[in-house]
């Protein structure tokens, strides 16, 4: 099955909010979707963009039974490493399940990593759940090291509340 | 002791390399950290910079043996949830060891949720090392959650010739 590879435009993001859902019913947090196809229109495609974002087509003969014919994405974002300098971060990656085993995810992934070294990248990150084992195993059959395993990485969050009390708490200019 | 944070110009990346390396002596990876001023300068001040930064700054009576005042930094940029949307990550947070205690560390920290909050961001996130418990317990004292040990996220990393490899197979446009 052939499919293309391309930059998403504004016009894909009630597809990509669609699979977007799919991914945190996967991922065991359906409730945590609190953004819609407007958030991601408004922050991905306004003059300094909060993120970039690929997608996978496949041709018409292919659509799903219910027309889609945009069956992935991949979701990322530029950040930069003290050690090593600009890096990018693939935040979501997602390929809708009859499509699967065909390519799609390592093209997209591969398509991130390319336009990450363009743009003079030395590091790909993401975060997995770790019960997540077929999404590591592929991921590390590809090469990746597992910053948790292997050096102890945490990953730290405040939000809501906590978020709201650092920030209120913050030292005056 | 008074302090002041301020947002870090150009001419602050001699400090703030000075720091990093300091940073990464601690964290015992003094041997990965590959990049130096000019970098930053380039990085962190050009149109589209990946990074943005706070210094602390204390009062010329207060500066170290070496002559130092600014004595902190906190480097950050904008990350994107597709759950959420737009966040903030803060990469680095250093206070001299000589300055701690004084509420430095926790008003750049502060002034980082305000800054990120300022851009309608809905999360702080960062990571640290687990045998760092100081910086561990300091964290979550202020509210943070530890998402790896409550959710399970891994974080992964490709670099070196995975990354190049992975960049090379990318599909043709």
């Amino acid at each position: 099955m052939n499919f293309k590879i391309r930059a998403a435009t504004q016009d894909d993001c009630k597809d990509i909010s669609r699979m977007i859902t799919h991914l945190a019913v996967f991922e065991k947090m359906p409730d945590q979707v609190k953004i819609s196809h407007k958030e991601l229109e408004r922050d991905g495609f306004c003059p300094n963009p909060f993120f970039k974002c690929l997608v996978a087509e496949v041709s018409e003969e292919h659509k799903t039974k219910e027309g889609h014919t945009v069956v992935g994405y991949a979701l990322f974002f530029y950040t930069y490493s003290t050690w090593k300098g600009p890096s990018v971060f693939m935040e979501d990656l997602y390929v809708m399940p009859e499509f699967r085993g065909k390519g799609i995810g390592k093209g997209l992934m591969s398509k991130v990593a390319q336009v990450g070294k363009e743009k003079q990248c030395v590091r790909l990150q993401l975060s997995v759940l770790d019960w997540n084992t077929p999404s590591l195993d592929f991921y590390v059959a590809k090469g990746a090291q597992d910053l948790t395993a292997s050096e102890g990485w945490h990953l730290l969050r405040f939000d809501g509340e906590a978020l709201d009390k650092l920030a209120n708490e913050a030292p005056e200019d």
